[in-house]
Order: C-alpha cells, then structure tokens, then sequence
C-alpha cells in the first residue's frame, strides 16, 4: 500500500513556517492579484490564493478588472504595479475574460522578473533551463516547485534516479522536467507524441503526470515502488455521488495505490501545494526587498 | 555502413544559401565579437567565426580588449554595443582571459535579446524552454540548433521517436533537449549522475553526445540504424600520427559507424554546423532590422 503524500497536509506545515516568517519580516508581503473579468474557476482559485495568504499574513490585492479591459489598459495596470514599491509580487490570473484579444504570453514577459511570483516569464524559465534551482535571484513556477516538494518528502532517491514527466506545459511539464534534471535525475519528458508511453512510464522510478488525461495511468503503467505525482484534476460523470460527478486526477488512484511506493491523492495532492509555493514565493519576494 | 552527416558539405549549402540572402538586404548585417584577452583557442574560433562571416558578406567586427580589463569596463562597451544601431548581433567569447574576475554569467544576459545572437541569454532560453522554436522573435543556440539541421538532413523521422541526450550543459544539452521536444520527439536527459547511462542509450533512435568523455560511446550502446550526433572534440595521444595526436569525440566513431545509421564524424561534423548557425542568426538579425 503505497505511502499517501497529502499535499493537504505538507501545505499546513508550508503554512505554518510561513507565519513565522512573515512576522519577523518589518513589513507584510503584499501580493497583487490581476483578473480580467469573472470566470467562475478563477474565482475559486483566487478566493484559495487569498484565504491562504491571509492565514500567514501576507496582503493579497485582488485587482479584478472589467471585461471591457483592453491589452492596452492591461498593460498600462501592470506598469503601475511594476513601479508600486509596496507590491511584492505580481500574478496574472489565466485565462482573460475579455471582450477583446489579449496575449497571455505577452503579458505575462511584463510582469516584472523580481515580482513574477509565478515564474512563468521567459527570463524566469531560462534561468531554470539553465540550471538556478535555489530560488535565490529567480523564482520557480509553483505547481512543479510544489511537487518537487512532495517527491523530496516521499523519501525516495532523486540523484540518479529515472524520472518520467508526462506533459510539456509551461506551467507543468517542461519547469518540472528542469527541476528534476537539475536535482540529478535521469529524465524523460513524454507527450501527446509520445509512441511507447506505457512501456517509458513502467521505468520510471519518480513519475509525475500533467497531460490534463482523467484516468489514463493504470496500475500496469506504474514500476512497483514508483513515486506517482499527479498533477491533473477533472471532473468526471459518477452517478453514485449526489452531485453526479466527482474529481479525479490523470491517474487512476484506486487502481495504482498498491502499486506505488508514494502517490498523491486528487484533490488534496498537488493542489493545496501550488497555493502555498505561490504564497511562499511572494514572502520570498518581500524578504528581498526588506533585506 | 552509417550514411555520414558531414556538416562540413551542409554548413557550404548554409554559405551558399546565405551569401544569397545578404546580398537582398539593404544593408551588410554587422557582428560584434567581444574579446577579453587573448587565449590561443578563442583565437582559432575567432578566425573561423570571421572568415565563414566574411564569405557571405558579413561584417564581423573583432572588439579585443585587453587582459586588463574588468567588468565594469566589459559592461560599458556592451552597453556601447547594445546601443549601437549598426550592430545586429554581438557574442561574448568565452572564457575571459582577464586579470580580473568577471562574471560570465552576468555578462552573458547583459547582451540585448534582439543582438543574443548566440541564444545564450536566459531570456532567449526561456523563449526555448517555452516552446518558441521556429527563431522568430527568438535566436536558438547555434551548437543544438545545427545538431537539428543535421538531424533533419538524416532523413529520420524525429517526431515520436525516442531521442537521448547526454549532456545538459547551457550551451548543448540542456538547449538540444528542448529542441528535440518541440520537435516531437520523446526525449531523455542524461548527465553524469546517470545510472544506467548505455542501457539508455541503447534505447535511442536519436542521440546526441554532449559531455566532453572521449571516445564515450561505444558500438554495443547503439541501437542498430540510430541517429548518432556527437558535440564533443577532444585532442588524444596517438602514437602513429606526426603530431603526437589526433581530434576524436565523446563517440568512438570507428566502432559505430557500422551500426548507427547516420553518424557525424569529428572533426567536419558539429563544429561547422554551430559557426553557420551563428552567422545564420546575425543574418536573421538584420533582417529584422531592415524591414
């Protein structure tokens, strides 16, 4: 029976080394939330994102603009917020809900390096592929950071080590293949291209999953003792659930939980570990500024 | 018997291809090459650099300083050069000769994107990391970016195919990777904390060397009919030649060569590649400009 990483759990403990902190720094972090618009699924990551850093006591602004913002006035926002002395950290809530076009990967090279608290930008990203993992002079995209987090707690031997990473988003995939390479393991990045998938993930010794796939990872696919990270959460039909639908991940957890050596549970794996890695970027931020 | 990629035929077609195109631009396209010192070996890949420049008429302007040069002086002439509207690409050569410390690093991301001719900054890496493949807004790394010209002409079928790379250096490695992914291919990273270095090996269709052991791979870590490219060049004794010793690569190419199915020799095989790629680059820079 595999070992659960609840990142519910490691999130609490993030949780609590953050108050502390936050309290012996002069000033409260203040992180600067931009959404365009009103989506439904934005509203609840970023009620997750404030209620978290409130409980450590960083100040997270939620700047919700109307759907009538252009990429103009967008940028001309963000400007502001890139001068803002008293802004740690800048995120653009994905996707826009606007009435006019947008470029995402336009706007979000214009938050400011020293505030992408996402780690999403070019800048960012090439330090990574380069090699600067401590998170000193640059800042590692949430979701992998967070998941590197639950594989280091797992136990398991990352040096030299075969490590699949199933997906190449630049939110997932492609930073975690880096952050694996660069904490000395073998890696191997497969995608919807990919030929032989099940046969490259059965080698795999640490495996995380971010193809957005509900269920595609079965026990046959899993190397007896693997550390299994799943990073995708869907919703799916279950007509035994009073809602007639429940989550689940790109996993399938029922079926791979014997198999595995450590594996984490959709929701509370991967989830609740993004959340905290962003707030612990935005004090990391602060601290910078405070020094 | 491999078919051999001979970079040294398909950087004559890269010359022939660009002296074409330069003499359709409105302008000469202009490369700054900055030196620091004067070691032997930067000397002899200065000349290289100048002379394939030279021959499709680009102006390669050769900046040596002396050893007595310090960072805040190398920092105000590439701020000189970055401002300079009739340069178009400027490489940092690599290392210093100087009697002062600098910061490579540093120095490295101080070039303008639009002039990072050599694809060496972060943010030209992280463009990479992200997918931004195709050199427009962007400029590749020379040395990975003519491994894939290679690859292309090996007629191989790259997307789906499982490709290794050893190596992960900012220069080759780690750059070559992400081309190979966004080229479709399901792709493996190797370094020195590999494990199971040649069982990996022995599963590529595709593999690129890039780790500086001589004489590395042998026969029996090649799957039969494998593209194999090799980056490194090292000199070895050898008894039998006048000069006490010969070039060879990281791939014992004598063993190989009658089980890969396309192979590169050295020298003649990388190393013309990366200097077309670089003037290929300030060609590319230029047009921008003169549009």
């Amino acid at each position: 029976m595999a070992k659960v990483l609840s990142g519910k759990e490691v999130s609490e403990q993030i949780r609590d080394k953050l108050r502390d902190e936050v309290k012996k720094l002069p000033l409260a972090p203040v992180l600067a939330i931009v959404q365009v618009g009103g989506r439904e699924d934005s509203n609840v990551y970023i009620r997750m994102k404030k209620n978290f850093a409130q409980s450590v006591g960083v100040d997270a602004k939620h700047i919700q603009l109307p759907k009538s913002t252009n990429e103009k006035e967008l940028i001309r926002k963000l400007d502001e917020l890139n001068k803002d002395k008293s802004v740690h950290g800048i995120i653009v809530q994905l996707p826009f809900d606007s009435e006019h076009p947008i470029d995402a990967n336009k706007i979000t090279n214009l938050v400011a390096p020293h505030k992408d608290v996402d780690g999403l930008s070019d800048e960012n990203a090439g330090k990574l592929l380069h090699g600067q993992v401590d998170g000193t002079n640059s800042f590692l995209p949430c979701t992998p950071n967070g998941c590197m987090e639950l594989i280091k707690r797992s136990g398991a031997q990352i040096a030299g080590a075969n490590a699949v990473v199933i997906g190449r988003s630049k939110i997932v995939g492609s930073p975690m293949a880096q952050l694996l390479i660069w904490n000395n393991a073998t890696v191997t990045v497969c995608h919807s291209k990919t030929k032989n998938l099940k046969e490259v993930v059965k080698s795999a010794d640490i495996l995380v999953v971010a193809i957005g796939q509900p269920l595609l990872v079965k026990k046959d696919w899993i190397k007896p003792g693997a550390v299994v990270i799943d990073c995708g959460i869907s919703s799916i039909p279950d007509s035994t659930k009073k809602s007639g639908s429940r989550l689940v991940g790109d996993v399938d957890y029922d079926d791979c939980k014997d198999v595995a050596g450590a594996i984490t549970p959709v929701p509370g794996g991967v989830g609740p570990m993004t959340v905290a890695m962003l707030i612990s970027n935005t004090v990391d931020a602060a601290k910078v500024v405070s020094k």
